[in-house]
């Protein structure tokens, strides 16, 4: 009997959401969010994600900065097809051994970050785990994007340009407890150039440039030189650390004004690392973090 | 220090949503779901909600049970609110040991309620949690209610009659895992009987009556006599249990036209148990289920 950990988590939920009725979503799962089309100029975007004590942090990490940490997630998520966060769901099993306080800094932390990014608390829902287990922290939340503005992982072709926001590698060095989502920079991109697709780097460059490739129906040719690799970090851990939450995305040729967004975003690089080329040529890339395979 | 064992989980809440934003939501975290009123006829309802391992169910329950019992739980709380349920956003975070059938059994469960109910799976995240850990789900879902048949747990006044469908108690024999979602039932009552307040039974009528009563500013008088029982259960299990997913409803006195709901539910009871009382009136009754506390 094949086991969890004999399979990646792309395949588990390619054949799990064959299982259940998905309806007539714009998108379903597969992309950063899905996409509820109730007609109309705004698209409403629904996303859930989950941070696991001993997984995405560690027993010992602040609690304020997880809390950030858990909504910034989301947040970047929105991000990424163009839209912004609106109301947010949390649930949070917890161990009843721990301390309150810590449960309180995890909410301030959660907080901060609706507070930064205009977004609210909707509902809770707390539950106990036994003595022992990780403590497991879910987020659902809702947010909107405009028709026009929508950008998928899909809609890339042969001959784009992929670029890339910020620096990549060394999240674990701090980073991904304390990223910004990259909301701003995802609206001034819709509106100043022709995103074609775009998604935000959460397992990793290797893992996630393949997806957005894919997912577009093409292959791509990755500039291995110009990945701009994070200070003190190798290219490795540029392709591979995962938790960047940086933007990868996909334009037209010549469609990205580097000037005009060094005038606006001065102190975020924005490189040009390769281009979608034809399906089945280009690079192969493999490895970057998958919560289920033991890689 | 404070522990979270040394409080209830009401209590709890009510500390952690001081500490974010909440904005300008209709009824925000507090009621059997949140209401978001963006304009027009229709409201729309979020709600979120987890199930533990070891917890709300066993490590040798049938996964298809489990699955179904995940979006149950979550549909008779849109039952709650006079509404209905709309898209499902899933997170499981599991043991990377697990066997793949036990989460296709489980997304075939989730299928079954979707199907029953009308509701669709919108997207799902898979997390690992480490081993020896227990395995926990969330669940969040969009649903929606027309603005006149909302009904919130507030709107309950001295002198309404409060009733209950089924019968309570003895959720553990195996009724927890399989219960209906009392969707129809509710829509019946709000378009025949003039519904002041509801709620769902979820952690016994013990725990859940005082919430109701408390929420519309009012005592409230049990009858205790008249509590149905279920089949080979006693009082303190009717009361106590928890998980019965039956409809608590406060109604005018008179308002309740039994024969006529005997037609439509001939299979399913509908009994008066007491009535609102004036604040300060009435009886006192503790003792549900509590996620936290020892008792």
């Amino acid at each position: 009997m094949s086991r969890l950990s004999d399979m990646g988590e792309d395949a588990l939920i390619e054949r799990l959401v064959r299982l259940v009725p998905t309806g007539e979503l714009a998108e379903g799962p597969g992309d950063d969010c899905a996409v509820v089309d109730e007609g109309g100029d705004i698209l409403k975007l629904l996303k859930t994600d989950a941070l696991v004590e001993g997984v995405h942090y560690t027993a010992d990490a602040n609690a304020r900065t997880v809390g950030w940490k858990a909504v910034a997630r989301v947040v970047s998520d929105f991000a990424a097809m163009g839209g912004l966060p609106e109301r947010f769901l949390v649930t949070v099993a917890l161990r009843k051994s721990m301390e309150v306080t810590w449960i309180e800094d995890f909410y301030r932390g959660m907080g901060d970050c609706f507070s930064r990014y205009d977004a609210v608390l909707a509902g809770g829902e707390t539950s106990s785990v036994p003595e022992g287990s990780a403590v497991v922290i879910s987020i659902a939340a809702t947010g909107r994007v405009e028709r026009e503005k929508l950008v998928l992982r899909s809609g890339g072709e042969a001959g784009d340009e992929l670029w890339v926001t910020g620096r990549l590698g060394g999240s674990l060095a701090g980073k991904h407890l304390s990223f910004l989502p990259r909301v701003d920079e995802a609206r001034w991109l819709g509106y100043h150039t022709e995103l074609s697709a775009m998604m935000d780097l959460s397992d990793g460059l290797a893992s996630d440039l393949p997806r957005l490739a894919k997912a577009s129906g093409c292959g791509f040719r990755l500039d291995r030189e110009s990945i701009p690799v994070s200070e003190g970090c190798d290219l490795k851990q540029a392709l591979c650390d995962g938790e960047d939450f940086e933007l990868l995305f996909a334009v037209k040729p010549g469609g990205v004004d580097r000037a005009k967004w060094a005038e606006r975003f001065p102190e975020l690089g924005l490189t040009k690392i390769g281009e979608l080329v034809a399906p089945g040529e280009g690079d192969v890339l493999d490895g970057g973090w998958d919560h289920f395979s033991q890689g």
